[in-house]
């Protein structure tokens, strides 16, 4: 392995642990964050002082706003043959105008769809890329000290897009995968032959066509909370599920499962809902209350 | 027009109703119910010797058990020739064991789907039967004092069984329709441009491809409560909608748009989602709190 | 009434019967199209020139590229006071930036959803119009023209924009709708005891719950080729369902039965479908075919 | 471990797979098959003549009619204190009248859902267990013998019934994780832009939320055939898929996802669709060609 340099903008929960496993592997990383408390360098102007070129800076800030003034300010920092990679969870269908922007100047850009949460700092995170080879060569040291052991977790999945647009069908998969344990749970709760519905999700984790590592979560929570009583169900979603579903819709792919999860997330979150309003405001009309007749 | 005579076992709501219609019609109905302050007659026997032969008897009580008893009541009371009508909202698939139950003795059988509520009374009720014809032509009189004017609303349409199983869809229909508008009427409110939301869908009773008898209803209803503050977001569902989902498995139907109506009823009923905590519970497992992994 | 004049953009077939229904009307329609052969005028120039002051120009031609270089055009040939009606299938996110270039030259805008096909002419036509009251007053003879006699059949539903969200959401729930009667048709179609669905359909036509235009026009079809053996099970979608499913997730509102009824038809069009081939493929290597484990 | 003796009906490629596997734990297994050229004994008969009692007889045979004459036979041969373990695919709702039927004459009844496929015989297979605990410990070693290594992969998940149930819920489940997969290789083979989809799903067999067995199946069966290229997008369905559905309909749980992805089977194996001919029939009438008006 050939250690080197990188320049980390964004250092939250995620970024902060990515830092951290670059540098266990042997890599000079220099953080930037807003929070002076985070970061190992005043400014921007400094982080790129800082590095040598042909440098390689890793942006790991909120998609949108934060994430397009990041690219602007590189845009001017940066020299040819730099690269800039886009980590966080920004819509693909912004990586061709960063790129296109970063091009202009000679810079390289690199989308990176990241998986791995909580887990990653100890498990390593997987990673699908997006972006030219002779970008990505730049950055593979960093990839391949953030990516887990083994053969899996690494992908470079196409063009310029299409690491993000990867991570994002895998989130939409992974709402799927979740609505999927989620139904099961709920039904087996409903019948009375059913004793121990927990004990029957552990036994999934061996032999069985559905064990995963979100089956093992699901485990984990059972065990904390057997019956989730501390939680009420009330879920968020971030942006990849509504992406994935918009995606899908441009390409006419039909996404039923997939919608379902995000339709059931929408929906745990209202207080009351509209349109079972309407339903009832119905079944009122004609079954009812005599009411006058429109026609 | 023969005038004729009618059994009419059930004088609630509906019975009630009907009985007016048809005697408005010029026919005879000799009523009873388990109310006394709603019947003609004290029993069913008294009912069955006060009918000539060859009797008609419509039953318009509670599917299942009370319907059930009436047949096998009426199976002992009746003689070879006469007919019952099954009325009631009775699952298709009893349709056939009753028809047997009384061929055995000699007595045809007519299962009718009624459509048509409060408002039956006076516009009609629509009529969809099963059964042999010599059958339903013993009855035909009554059907068509109960009938709406005009051409449509009655069909006898097949074998024993399809007229509750047309009115089964035709239920199954109603649902996916409802949950049509329902789910308009919620986006509508969503958006800050639509200022007037009722006024919209009143101007859709004309000249729309979506103008209906339950968008009229729909314009009632928020006619007398223009955002359905009065009303929560809560709705019961019959038999009917579930039997359509079943039969549509039972035939390998897909049927996504009557189905999800039908789970949004479900939902709607529950003050919280046992599965929605699932999905938070994996969500706060991978995203948020640190724990052992089960792997 | 008082007779007025109207510059309309675009004459194929639902243009061309709107200019004849509002002709009839007594009003005088200068109608431009890029094919001469229906156009009463060779340019856009002409007939602004040919309109007295203060003009309303209708623009319905196709959304997008078409609408907005027509809307362009008539920013740089119209003058204050004057007001654009885009009739057309706009995407209501396309109505504000229109409205926006056109109030820079002190010209109005009027959205308007007009929904009608080929009854229009005949029946009239529904409009759903968004803008200003002031704008919406210079046009309303002509609203008053197409729409439908009655009560029902023109709304002034908000700000810009309301009109084409409104007719979007009418689209959808059309979707749904179909839908909702497909499933059933098919369903009845599906068993053995239902002899007759064609009078089945009839017969929901009065008395029923789920009367309709579109049930009407079911029935018709139904006339035409009683099993619809002459058609194939392909569905088109225009933009408003897509939209209206995209415009539910950008405000969280779940719209099941509207998305699947978008997503039936998307699968209609597929001659294999590729999410079908994973699940044949998925149960191959866990049931039948010894294949090596990759874990 | 204490090696016991255990009668097995039933030598398909799933029942033979299980008497490999038990034999290799060192416990006696006596077969009986209809087909001689698998069979241990010629006969039931004798199958329970060469059991030493308490006997314990495991049935492997098609749910339904063969299920039933095999728990009827074995009630007319075991004697009290001997335990019939149906270990098929039966209906949970058979398990009740199958218990009642041996518990008539002393008999005890264990319901026994298995999972494992193919891979079973080397992995070990998982099981879900229904019936009270005294029957269940007579089984205890068999079980104990089928399960795979480790602490799960079996459950006594409650009272009979609660075996199969359980396996059924699992086997829903399973359909939504596999169209979850299914719908997301679908969208990523949609798009330019993604070149390598083969690679983006081995990638996230590390590191990601979505890693899973079913997922490992999936590259396996990309690795053979890049592009599914040579099957056909149509999948069967068994039973479990289906009463799934039914149970959340008797219980009023919503299962969207489930049943989403139960519907799409269906779909995949028409020819054609009824339902979308019933769509194009609509747009037919009112888009496109003059017919006279229902109304």
């Amino acid at each position: 392995m050939t250690a080197m340099q990188l320049g980390l903008v964004g250092l939250g929960k995620m970024g902060g642990n990515m830092r951290e496993r670059i540098r266990r592997a042997g890599h000079t990383v220099i953080g930037y964050d807003r929070n002076p408390d985070l970061a190992d360098v005043h400014s921007l102007e400094e982080l790129v002082g800082r590095l040598e070129g042909p440098r390689v800076v890793w942006v790991m800030v909120p998609a949108g706003a934060a994430t397009q003034s990041t690219v602007d300010a590189l845009a001017e920092l940066l020299e040819p043959g730099d690269v800039v990679v886009d980590g966080g969870n920004s819509r693909w269908t912004d990586d061709e105008k960063h790129a296109g922007e970063l091009a202009a100047k000679g810079i390289g850009f690199v989308d990176a769809g990241v998986s791995g949460g909580v887990w990653g700092l100890a498990n390593g995170y997987a990673l699908m890329v997006g972006g030219d080879a002779e970008h990505i060569a730049k950055v593979q040291p960093v990839f391949d000290a953030l990516k887990p052991e083994g053969d899996a977790g690494f992908v470079h999945a196409g063009k310029v897009g299409a690491g993000h647009f990867s991570k994002m069908v895998h989130n939409g998969i992974e709402y799927a995968m979740m609505q999927a344990y989620a139904e099961g749970w709920e039904l087996l709760q409903a019948v009375d032959s059913v004793t121990d519905v927990r004990e029957v999700f552990r036994s999934w984790q061996e032999g069985t066509v559905i064990r995963s590592w979100l089956l093992d979560l699901a485990v984990n929570a059972l065990d904390e909370d057997e019956h989730l009583d501390k939680l009420r169900g009330f879920a968020q979603d971030s942006g990849e599920g509504r992406w994935t579903v918009e995606a899908a819709i441009d390409n006419a792919v039909p996404l039923p499962a997939i919608t379902a999860s995000l339709f059931a997330r929408f929906a745990s979150r209202q207080d009351d809902s509209p349109q079972m309003k309407m339903i009832a405001a119905l079944r009122n009309q004609f079954g009812g209350h005599a009411v006058e007749s429109a026609k």
